[in-house]
């Protein structure tokens, strides 16, 4: 994206960028939202002429659709106010050759009611540091405000999940915990016990990158107080000296979900 | 496919089979079906557990979702009574990355009802000798019994095509002829009048194949007369010397759709 942002603008090299959920390689996204500093001049050249020149530039597993003028403050990643993904699991059907790239083949049935009991438990705002990569000073807190799975009309078990932001493999691991409790491997309790312990633990399998999809982004009413935020975090980085080693929650790493 | 049943089989080499829809490279199916002849003791000794075996055995992109005895006289490819299919376009949206192995993309805006005014000068009985790749001594008369687009959920233009069978390249021919009426480079009439040439015309292009899908295949509910029609005319050719050069339409080869 970079280098034909590059290319479409006809600069020398790639251009910056920034976006909204920085997924694992493998992971899909169908709501990325980025943007890029550009000269007011650069964008009357060019403008929404843009969307077509980069799309023939792209590979067709990268579909720009639409280029905009951002509003004032907006930053696509510190503005975000939350982030939804969706991961999808066959468990009682073969899964479709056609769908192979984003659908995870489960060869035991899962029990969706008992997964969603063992969710509840992990909503609203915990340390998740025994679902996270550690990362030396950043916090682990995070706040759940979905975590459900439904059957869709196809029998795939869907699990919808939406958060501020996620620290990294947390989501993966998430759905590694709740498909142990699926398919009976663990108690319905197990999760909670080990959000409770702090600690991260081999008995959960992170869960694979491919058939986790980021849905949707949304961003805050207020982009202006974000950007306040945003920037003077980002002041203090370039200068060097970071002003807080933990940042505000809501500007840690969004990662790779 | 046919090495994997002789894998499954513990037999020394592959298995011959044959199939419902013989679909060109980079068409996809959805709804194949085949049969493998196989000894009665063969069945007993391995019977279901065949499925997971070959899936297994078989790469992602090819899923068996049922393995069960044919009932008596079942042909997969001459006991068809109908064959459907679809073709995918996106000319509104840019096609979604996950999706991109089985939707084509249109630069131009498709108008469907012109579209589905010239589809429907061509169902029925006609000689699609110039929507098919000429095969010495064998009928291009097909019967199209539906040929229409529709706007799918998200927006897709989606063709729907039955007929008893297909004659090689026919749907793709059809489907290019249908729309340069769609994005307006040929009148509604023109599809009707390259029908009625009975004539192959490069102004004719054939769409590409990885759009398309057999969705749907169905069974005569005769099975026996059609098996009775199918081995007189196997027989024969087995025998070297075809009792008839141009046979029956249900058994001219269905073909690559």
């Amino acid at each position: 994206m970079e280098a034909a942002l590059g290319m479409a603008l006809r600069l020398p090299g790639p251009v910056p960028t920034v976006c909204a959920g920085r997924t694992d390689a493998g992971v899909h996204a169908r709501d990325q939202h980025i943007h890029v500093d550009l000269p007011a001049e650069s964008w009357r050249e060019h403008g929404h002429r843009l969307q077509l020149r980069l799309n023939g530039i792209l590979p067709a597993s990268i579909r720009v659709l639409a280029v905009d003028p951002a509003p004032a403050g907006f930053d696509a990643r510190f503005s975000v106010r939350s982030r939804s993904y969706k991961y999808r699991v066959s468990d009682r059907v073969e899964v479709d050759p056609l769908l192979r790239g984003h659908v995870l083949h489960w060869k035991r049935r899962l029990d969706l009611s008992a997964m969603n009991e063992a969710a509840a438990a992990l909503l609203g705002e915990h340390d998740f540091a025994a679902y996270c990569r550690a990362r030396p000073g950043a916090s682990s807190v995070r706040t759940l405000s979905t975590l459900e799975w439904q059957r869709d009309a196809d029998q795939l078990a869907v699990l919808t999940v939406t958060s501020d932001a996620f620290c990294h493999s947390m989501v993966r691991a998430l759905v590694g915990a709740l498909l142990s409790v699926g398919d009976g491997r663990r108690p319905v309790s197990w999760p909670a016990e080990v959000l409770a312990s702090r600690r991260r633990t081999p008995a959960v399998t992170v869960a694979p990158g491919f058939p986790l999809v980021l849905e949707q982004v949304e961003y805050a009413d207020d982009l202006a107080a974000a950007a306040d935020r945003a920037r003077r975090y980002r002041g203090a980085m370039i200068g060097g000296r970071p002003v807080a080693m933990k940042p505000p929650d809501d500007m840690v790493a969004p990662a790779d979900g």
